[in-house]
């Protein structure tokens, strides 16, 4: 979401899979796809018969800084061209077809792609064009086939997206554990017990001299439910302070 | 990738979460937005501020079909108005700032929706507008951030990319045992043993009569091999139909 040309640092994650676009119609989509390949840490881009040629200027302005996956990709007459120095091919697929191959869903086959990799094998990913998809020619060059788990009453999946999210998946494959947990957040502003407790005594001198907690029964429960209130997600120092002013303030009363 | 206008089924996975566009720019990257929903099986769409106004007929032509979407979203004014009646609210931050709120990957945040979903409460995802993201003043709205796990150095992420992982993340977290494992592969087309059987014996007696097996010491391990070789894998009963006909059309040798 964050315009970064030039600046651009594709750092792909080898041995990443070739992604093979095959007979793809739109230079716009080609460009987008290779915007998708950056943001997944993916490289090596080929194209089977592009229907308008290459290159094509459109696809450089649409890929965001992608430029450098563009200028590498290598143009190929057919997907048998395309394949012939990979070991291991992957067909993305939308729909079943009388095939017998077996079919992977995008997370099992980023895991496949590095474990293939791993063993210092070639892998190669055919994506069809954007209305048509693969014909089945062009399938029985894969191995497997790549079938997404989307809504399958709305497979209308744009070319960029497939990328995308096999992009994503392969991304993420690098070290599965680290998807499932959150990230860490930034812990730095994150306030120390001390600081809270500081607060907690500033707010109930205030509230005591307000005469708010002047019913000692209730008052233990009153101030528990006042810490509870602080204590709860993870207050920084600056929220600290800016409490103690608002407190220190209201406390003040009514300015004449 | 296929494009199955006006046949679309949308399928919402209920409850689904709001997704929250916030000042975005492009109708067609509304359009788009509204695409990638439809295949994750998200639903509800609103606007903050629209920079060109609302409806636009460009969305409706780049939504591919999921009308529905774009037809039942709301317009707002600002995000405290899109967020008034939901419960928890994440936002999409690519960038670290220096904001203490918990941070999530999308495959978090997409459990954590599900959770709170079947608790009943609504959920909403704030994503920011195309080139500069949300302001602080939108995340001070959010309880939650969602940061993708994807390549740091190249993080300008299409607006429609963002909304599609995250609904890519929703869509298979609502059974997420079933995409870590492959998809079943259509089983009716493989061949029995029984065919298979059947074939080897095809082929052994017309190797036996091709004098190709006539070694009787290595004769068990060369039968023995092509077992082997036609049992990997799940052959099927067409591929069995063909090499019955090719093995039996070599044998008759050379044609005058």
């Amino acid at each position: 979401m964050t315009g970064r040309d030039g600046g651009a640092d594709l750092r792909p994650i080898e041995p990443s899979p070739l992604v093979i676009l095959v007979r793809p119609q739109l230079a716009e989509n080609i460009g987008a796809v290779a915007r998708a390949m950056g943001n997944g840490g993916l490289f090596h881009l080929r194209l089977v018969a592009p229907r308008d040629g290459w290159p094509e200027q459109k696809a450089w302005r649409m890929a965001s800084g992608a430029h450098r996956i563009l200028d590498a990709a290598t143009v190929h007459e057919n997907v048998a061209d395309a394949v012939k120095d990979l070991h291991r091919v992957f067909a993305t697929c939308p729909r079943l077809r009388h095939i017998i191959k077996p079919v992977l869903t995008a997370r099992g086959a980023a895991a496949e792609l590095h474990e293939i990799g791993a063993r210092g094998l070639k892998t190669g990913i055919l994506f069809g064009p954007e209305r048509a998809g693969l014909d089945n020619d062009d399938i029985a060059c894969a191995d497997s086939l790549i079938r997404y788990d989307l809504n399958p009453g709305f497979m209308s999946l744009n070319l960029a997206q497939a990328v995308m999210i096999l992009g994503y998946e392969w991304y993420i494959a690098r070290a599965p554990e680290a998807a499932a947990r959150g990230l860490q957040t930034n812990e730095t502003g994150i306030a120390t017990k001390f600081e809270l407790e500081q607060f907690m005594d500033h707010l109930v001198r205030l509230c005591d001299e307000s005469g708010f907690l002047k019913n000692e029964q209730k008052r233990p429960g009153m101030i528990r439910n006042l810490r509870h209130l602080f204590q709860r997600g993870e207050i920084t120092s600056q929220e600290l302070n800016t409490m103690h002013g608002v407190i220190a303030e209201l406390a003040r009363g009514k300015r004449p």
